[in-house]
């Protein structure tokens, strides 16, 4: 089979699940990556977070660069070496962290200058560049192209601005990036919440050519609502035979409604930033664990899972490590919240596998809407 | 084999090594016991704990009983099931605690009274209700009697009254706890730097009769040399067919010194509060990976250890990782500097059983000295 081969499996309306083969790996679609941040998904022993089921998991170009730097990755081996892990990984390009972190950022044909929010330093990064770091240095499996993320909401011609300058960018990309064996390059799609910019977008990355497709520029602020609008038709503007990945995405009635929709991939700090915070992902959305009624609830948050933080120790527990501020509370529940996202991901593939997706989506929105997708905030 | 039977296997002048057996398992001696203050070793899960070597780990009276109380850890099954640590646990009174970490505390013949350091709630421990804590409510194996560990420097005067008053402490914990067949009690000795009042505390409590025998009152800032000047008689005073455990000790030459002495179990947060501080222990004393000289070095810290946070990281990703703050550093290096004091109790063992202590005594005493025993500074 060839590297980067994506073989659709089965299909339930617009729906895929398949697997999208890597050198270092299988990933079953949909697939969910968690965030790795800094070169550590955090709180997480890489150990933990391949237990709980992760295929793949995301690495930030824009932190990996300021520190440790990543020319210092590279003299170390590359990322996978670096942080221990052995199965792919995707770096996006820096460009929306850039943005959205950096102190001061310039946004020009050329490059993106900007700030760091560590030390001030000065850095420019430019889509040769972008490529240099995720390809030659980190040692990427999937390398993102860098684009440009217009903040919403945004006017349709600033809209249109950003997504010709974010595909004039993909070309360069496309350009530095060239052929490789072992690596491969994703389009961004932008256009914000304008359709005709979408297919615009789509038209100029298919004409360029990626071996995968992203969807950029939601998750921003837009809502739920409008977000779904936009996915029912941006997916469909992407090549079928590619697989479709959704930045930055998202809570699981956000995935399982982009999924319905056509989309295979997603990665989201949710999880492990809920996590950190106290927060358990459930089926009935999140729960706080704070919350004094579960002070000696001896049952586990997931019995039927196979990671020991769901499954193995009592929400009483829980309760009292998030109370004692202990760093093993943000250890298991971020635990505990990649390994639900993974089961829900696995929930979403067999639904579409059996052609039960209709069913599976609706359990999900019914039980997600008696909580409203919000932090608990009961007695 | 009777429950607490403690098998000395080998002897090497005073050193003794052994199992303690106990109804949740064997404790190989000497044996180092992580310290799981609030019913979680920090930082750590139960299973990296075990992985790590440990037999048995110490939970704290004082902290459980104020958050989230004994008598929540009753409901829920008790200290094992609540932590999920099948092991044995030895519990300490929370006398000491009291003394060092509430805000007013009051040592009087019948009780001590204090606040918590959490809520300012008032609060009576006396060694009666030391005893239901430990034994009835938090189910541990080792419960150690109510003692009153007088702050060093002492006049003779006051060591021989905290001395006493922990004697008749001791007494009233023995008859409190009365006859049991799955749990052991351990008494107290006493009696600062004054020989004279640790062989009055020593007689005392072989009177009164215990399954085991602590000394307490040492590594409250005497220093080594003072501690070892103590160890020179102390352990020696206690029978020699129990195990003898030196409480709150220590740095790994505190351990070496006061095994070649006879001492058979030790507990200190040590391990886990140097690796929350960026500091990792290796056989040359410790080293802070902070430090800019470990930036490109791709070595583990203990290429030989079998805990992959030794073995697996190197020490070019831990200094990126306690640079940038992530709690998978603090994680990590709590995790090495357990298994480091595990590995070095192997050691111990190993030397004891094998006649060759002395040697074993030297090549620590050597490189420690090397680094000192203090956080590393150098560039």
């Amino acid at each position: 089979m060839a590297a980067f081969a994506f073989d659709i499996a089965a299909t339930d309306g617009a729906a895929r699940t398949g697997v999208l083969r890597t050198p270092r790996g299988d990933i079953r679609t949909p697939a969910f990556m968690p965030v790795g941040t800094a070169g550590t998904v955090k709180a997480l022993t890489v150990d933990q977070v391949a237990a709980a089921g992760s295929d793949i998991l995301l690495g930030n170009t824009y932190h990996l660069m300021l520190r440790p730097t990543a020319e210092r990755v590279a003299r170390l081996g590359g990322l996978h070496r670096f942080m221990r892990w052995e199965k792919p990984i995707l770096t996006d390009s820096g460009g929306f962290q850039v943005m959205s972190l950096s102190k001061i950022s310039k946004v020009k044909e050329e490059a993106v200058t900007f700030q760091s929010h560590i030390d001030g330093s000065r850095h420019v990064l430019t889509p040769e560049r972008s490529i240099e770091i995720q390809a030659d240095l980190l040692g990427s499996d999937i390398v993102m192209q860098l684009d440009e993320c217009v903040a919403w909401p945004a006017t349709e011609t600033r809209a249109a601005e950003g997504m010709r300058l974010s595909a004039r960018w993909g070309q360069r990309c496309r350009t530095a990036f060239g052929t490789r064996d072992r690596q491969a390059l994703f389009g961004i799609q932008q256009g914000s919440t304008f359709e005709a910019l979408r297919r615009e977008s789509s038209e100029r990355l298919i004409e360029t050519g990626f071996d995968g497709y992203a969807i950029g520029g939601l998750a921003v602020g837009e809502g739920h609502a409008a977000m779904c609008e936009v996915l029912d038709y941006a997916p469909a503007m992407l090549p079928a035979d590619r697989p479709r990945y959704l930045m930055g995405v998202g809570k699981p009635i956000d995935i399982v409604e982009a999924v319905a929709r056509g989309v295979d991939m997603f990665d989201c700090v949710l999880p492990t930033r809920s996590g950190r915070h106290g927060q358990a992902w459930t089926w009935d959305g999140p729960v706080n664990l704070k919350n004094a009624r579960f002070a000696e609830d001896d049952a586990p948050l997931d019995p039927d899972s196979d990671c020991p933080a769901s499954s193995a120790y009592s929400k009483a527990y829980l309760h009292h490590l998030v109370k004692a501020e202990e760093i093993l509370g943000q250890v298991l529940l971020s635990w505990h919240n990649i390994a639900f996202f993974q089961r829900m991901m696995a929930g979403l593939r067999n639904a579409i596998a059996e052609g039960r997706l209709e069913a599976f989506r609706k359990e999900v929105g019914r039980r997600s809407g008696a909580n409203s997708g919000g932090p608990d905030s009961g007695a």
